[in-house]
């Protein structure tokens, strides 16, 4: 068999509980539009339709967010690990770290949902208690009252957060939830195949995603509306890059060859935020700037808004500083890890491809 | 494309590291025989040979020795967290939340080899300090005067070891370090493939091969050992087990349809061994029992021994305790991880295959 570089197009797995197609610009989880889920779903309603493979009643909804809330609290020995945690370490090594040290003898095979929350809960705990430490700020225990996004931003922040914030947040995790056989996801597959234990599989999930071809680097669009700052100063802007060669960060994607759903999707929530931020504003101005100058300057290539563009613009417009923005993408993408997890143990092979030996050979 | 479940013969890289010819039963490390480094080279060559591409002369082994001594210590948080860590936590967890929080912002893309060798270098004095904090021991720190091997032996018993022990763990763990495209290794080139760190590469491998279907089950093979107990009682155990339709632990392999070289190798050496020690007498008598008896009960069926029969004698040969079998494979396994690493950085491409989606649609 030939090499096939990257498994590019290769098929590793069934599955129900995403589909991407890029041609079509379609993102379905469970049955269910990506999209419109982010704009009338919570977090939890999400959550717990890629697990349990249904949208839950409002007793299974109260239930599983009582779960939830009782999970946040880290056990001492973490808080203390954190703490211990040099100043050089960056947040993403931090997470894997912790997700890691939560793991025990009761964690075995195959992962359970139980597992699958606690995780869950704890990841927005251990960035919220991290992020404040390093900027001389005590740490706050989470709230029960709040939601899993609302609780978040509160950890982070101290106070609590506007609904139009919860709201755009909440979109941005639904959508970043599950994106198929992605690189992190497909880690977490092979490792779990080894029929080794979630926090494993999970801790080994955010390493993938700390690379930058992978988590990427959101903060290069946050930078470029940063530099734009006006409307008017938009069309220079963009066009002084064009001319230079420049790439437009936040456009274009490798498998969405149309509008990606996540865009459009954040596009809508930033439409109804622009009423209460101008920073929304400008963002959807600059979108349309880009896509006119794009045409303009490239033209028969077809080049979309990807959903860095958008979640940039949602996790800045929320006052998320961009060392949070992948860690915050944890928080999402650790949903769809789970769900592919529990998926992978009814069906487990363990992956084991080839390798071509093109070395030297010793004399026999 | 049809589904490749597991990834069987898909290859999925070309490498200069290693060759695993089931068929022929050959194990190839940069062109030479690994069982014949096995008998005739120390870790430190081995580990050269595996990085740099080629055996080291005097002067690079010498200079390679002290940059290994020099990074075995661990640093205080280290130490603490390993203190922190739960008394319910086993060893593999603590090795892979120890790698990972190694980790931090001086780790970058491409890995380097001085951080291959800090993080080779501590693994072993993970080990045996977290060993020697449950057991009710004060840990020891690394003796300098000591190579990689006799130094791991020497920080968990506190003893100078035996030359015979020392050059029958070399040999264990020469064997074991590098063995193609593995679940293990895999997972850590699918991580690296994101441009992320060693940190998280390492971590990850170590998480893989915790599961049993990889890390294996080795202390299955000492428990048998323990409980044929003498020569005498060897061939009435075995008919029992085989009687009863029970598999005999040690014996068969995925790849190999031959004699395991690597079991061939530590043959070799329990041979020489048995001289000081009647436990490698015993292994070598039970494996040939095992052998016959499986001749007669299963005629025609070509079952060998397999590397987790003598990496079990020599393991436990060396009074290494069970829990520590599948930590001491990190200790090897580490330098083909590495060394895959620093392979896949050179011709990277992101590891992104497909999934089908086999679930419901929603109306369009």
């Amino acid at each position: 068999m030939p090499m096939v570089t990257g498994l590019e197009g290769v098929v590793v797995a069934e599955t129900n509980i995403g589909l991407v197609d890029g041609e079509k610009g379609h993102l379905v989880y469970r049955g269910h539009w990506a999209k419109e889920l982010a704009i009338t779903k919570t977090y939890e309603e999400v959550a717990y339709l890629l697990w349990y493979g249904k949208l839950p009643d409002q007793s299974e909804l109260e239930q599983f967010k009582k779960q939830l809330v009782k999970e946040r609290e880290l056990p001492e020995y973490i808080k203390k690990m954190i703490e211990l945690t040099p100043e050089n370490v960056d947040m993403m090594s931090v997470v894997r770290t912790m997700v890691s040290a939560i793991g025990n003898d009761s964690f075995g095979w195959p992962p359970t949902l139980d597992e699958v929350i606690s995780i869950t809960a704890k990841i927005p705990t251990i960035i919220a208690y991290r992020y404040r430490l390093i900027n001389g700020q005590k740490p706050l225990d989470p709230r029960s009252d709040l939601n899993h996004t609302a609780n978040y931003l509160y950890m982070l922040t101290g106070t609590e957060p506007s609904t139009a914030h919860i709201r755009a947040l909440d979109a941005y995790l639904i959508l970043t939830m599950e994106h198929g056989m992605n690189a992190s996801t497909f880690t977490a597959r092979v490792v779990g195949s080894t029929r080794s234990d979630l926090a494993s599989s999970i801790s080994a999930a955010v390493g993938a995603l700390k690379g930058p071809l992978h988590g990427g680097a959101p903060s290069e669009v946050s930078d470029m509306l940063e530099q734009i700052g006006t409307k008017e100063n938009a069309e220079p802007w963009i066009r002084s890059q064009l001319e230079k060669g420049e790439l437009l960060m936040g456009f274009g994607h490798r498998v969405y060859k149309t509008y990606d759903p996540r865009a459009e999707a954040l596009s809508v929530v930033a439409e109804e935020l622009s009423k209460e931020d101008p920073y929304f504003e400008l963002a959807r101005y600059v979108e349309k700037k880009c896509l006119e100058l794009l045409a303009e300057y490239k033209p028969g290539r077809k080049i979309y808004t990807n959903v860095e563009y958008y979640a940039a613009a949602v996790l800045k417009g929320i006052n998320l500083p961009p060392q949070l923005f992948t860690p915050t993408f944890v928080v999402s993408r650790v949903v769809g890890w789970s769900a592919h997890l529990i998926e992978q143990a009814e069906v487990n092979r363990i992956f084991r491809p080839q390798s071509t030996y093109v070395g030297e050979l010793p004399a026999e």
